[in-house]
């Protein structure tokens, strides 16, 4: 089974990677570039075939690994 | 509109990010997890209300800026 963890900045994090960006695109030409936030995504590979046990083990590993829930975000979702 | 692109190491490429993802999940005692690739999530917020047009953009600033295509694949979604 294979799972997509999505990570990102909490909505009024500082985000200088997105605005780095944000401004590259601008200086490139890009224009109507409102905002920019750049996150992590990870895909896993799990032997878990049960959608509900595999969803609740990402969870797990999201919450202990993968995300900083203080400041970051994160969505599962199985594919 | 808004739209989110995803880059990912194309197969094959070596993702020691993922490697080291995988090694620290296994130290944590989460068994069963075959193989993890980690990647670059970014969402742009644009001025442009046409689908078409915000999606002939957006994958104009991915082969420009976005995504190393040697590397990298991507994908864009608007949301």
């Amino acid at each position: 089974m294979k799972a997509r963890v999505t990570v990102m900045l909490k909505q009024g994090v500082l985000d200088p990677q997105g605005a780095a960006i944000g401004h590259a695109l601008g200086t490139l030409g890009f224009e109507g570039v409102e905002t920019v936030r750049q996150g992590k995504v990870i895909e896993l590979e799990l032997r878990e075939d049960d959608p509900a046990k595999a969803e609740a083990q990402v969870t797990e590993m999201c919450e202990k690994l993968l995300a900083n829930t203080v400041i970051e975000s994160y969505r599962v979702e199985l594919i």
